[in-house]
């Protein structure tokens, strides 16, 4: 019943005042979660130290926690190539490798993108039928109707620039079994990204992907969808490209903190009668803004891999971190690579 | 110094009721003005009698529009190619023969933007060394040092799906003439659309559309842009492919929408501490939403023709189609098609 997850300590903007608080947390919450912090032993003991005591950890709980040493650190601007050719003992490498020789169930960390796309194939290998794999994001959405705010899967975020039709496919297979284990839905509905929904518009491999998803039992396709109902629970998984999906998703970003500025400038330029409401709605924006953004929607997962490792925002905050950990949690209990696996073999 | 503008009267998802008020509010506003407005005469005309007289339109003012017959009308839905094979009498068509006959000296219509492309393209011709027009529009962009807000202009927004790096250097060159008279800058900052900033990430088109932007001397190249920098006034131009333009334009109304919506939900389910806040932070987003978004930043020109043709919105209120009316006046003053042509030439 119990799982264990490496954490890549050293990781991310934040490193150890990160992982470590967060991971004590995870554990706290989570009986049956065991964490195995990889990084610096000497640094990675002493923040432990510090922060168990601050947040009063009990003994029982810590003894689910322990310490992997790594010598070396990737550093978040160091190239994909670099990080895997170069630094065989980064924090990041040895956490993953432990997921390859079974010592642990799956792996976490905040550090660079690129290195961890290229250290995660490099070590773990992708499915057989998958050549890279793809990054994908849990997108919060509104149904109107319903009232309600749920989950849409994006995928691919960045990891694949230019897509063919049977990759954008197999994204959808894989997309569709994350939904449906992550949002324990039977048959998510998965729809593909374009510039109109009706219309034969788009580019080829979009409208080849079309005809390969309208012939897949297997799939819930509903079509096209338009970058402006991304957020409205039209679809539980959007399937593009890495190009497309990265520019939404980025846009997604620059839009909120566009809507942050112009808030704060209301605040400081109005006049006093303005002020008030504005100065009332900030706060309102930011918990808004918390419950949309990279941070609390935090964890997005290198879908296509023999294993399961999760990638941190960077900059994310320990409760964001925390939420990457019980991402990978969720993957672990749903053996989701197994599954996507035995799909692909099925369909292809 | 005078200028006349054909308005497609009837295009819209409000017809002559947004294209009559804007027209007369335009003509009253600007004593240079002169406007045809083109459609059903009969319909027209009774449209125009009737709010010329809400709005008090002095005769003086009135003489400076005229009507021009047009049997058909172009419906919203229409395919491209019906609108040019078996339209050819529509308020669109003629409104773009006026601008091609020398009548007028610019068109703006609220039709439907497959059918305008494809009608302005087959009556103008584009100009030397370009294949398709590009949409572009001004979005909103807040530089937080100056706290001010100013525009960006990107494109292409969904003409060209797929793009060579060629077009993507025209679209600069294009983007920059408009940039620089719209905006009264000598040397517009001009970037191009791609997820990482630094590293030669991105498409083969975009690193080779670089190269030819890094070696010409007449636009002011700033390198990569990513999408969550789009509205913080890093640059003047946006330049991408008509794909990614498009979900990036949409992503952007999708998060609008998104963040309204979980404001009214607040508003109707937050306890009375909670929604007495979050009442007064309604109007507040929606005057800002309205600063941003499609209407208010409304009047997307189509570059690349020999002629001026602006696309309002379908669904423009008469103050945002009365933007577009001034969007088209100020090419018109800089004459965009002919500078594009003549850097164009320059260029190549």
């Amino acid at each position: 019943m119990g799982y264990k997850i490496s954490i890549d300590a050293m990781g991310g903007d934040h490193g150890l005042n990160t992982t470590i608080p967060a991971t004590l947390e995870a554990v706290k919450r989570d009986p049956n979660l065991q964490a195995v912090l990889v990084g610096d032993h000497h640094k990675v003991k002493r923040a432990l130290d510090r922060y168990s005591k601050v947040k009063k950890i009990k003994l029982s709980t810590l003894q689910r926690i322990a310490i992997h040493h790594a010598s070396e650190t990737v550093a978040m601007d160091e190239s994909p190539a670099d990080a895997v050719r170069k630094k065989k003992d980064s924090s990041m490498r040895v956490a993953i490798n432990l997921v390859k020789d079974g010592s642990v169930d799956a792996c976490v960390s905040a550090g660079n993108t690129g290195a961890l796309m290229a250290t995660s194939k490099f070590v773990l290998k992708t499915v057989n039928g998958v050549d890279r794999p793809a990054i994908v994001y849990a997108l919060p959405s509104y149904n109107r109707e319903t009232k309600t705010i749920s989950k849409t899967y994006m995928l691919d975020l960045g990891a694949n620039v230019v897509c063919s039709s049977e990759q954008l496919f197999k994204f959808a297979i894989m997309g569709s079994i994350l939904a449906a284990s992550s949002k324990g839905i039977a048959e998510p509905r998965v729809s593909l990204l374009n510039i109109g929904e009706e219309e034969m518009k788009g580019l080829d491999n979009i409208k080849n992907a079309s005809k390969l998803l309208q012939d897949c039992d297997f799939i819930n396709y509903q079509g096209y969808i338009e970058g402006k109902h991304i957020f409205d629970d039209s679809t539980d998984v959007i399937v593009c490209d890495g190009f497309v999906g990265n520019v939404s998703l980025k846009t997604m970003e620059g839009t909120l903190r566009l809507i942050e500025a112009l808030i704060k400038k209301s605040v400081t330029e109005g006049s006093w009668l303005m002020k008030l409401p504005t100065i009332m709605a900030l706060p309102i924006f930011r918990r808004m803004k918390k419950s949309m953004n990279l941070d609390s929607f935090n964890g997005a997962s290198l879908l296509g891999l023999t294993g399961i490792v999760v990638k941190s925002h960077g900059g994310a905050s320990a409760n964001a971190f925390e939420t990457a950990i019980f991402e990978a949690v969720k993957e672990v209990k749903h053996n989701i690579p197994k599954t996507i696996q035995e799909s692909l073999e099925k369909v292809l």
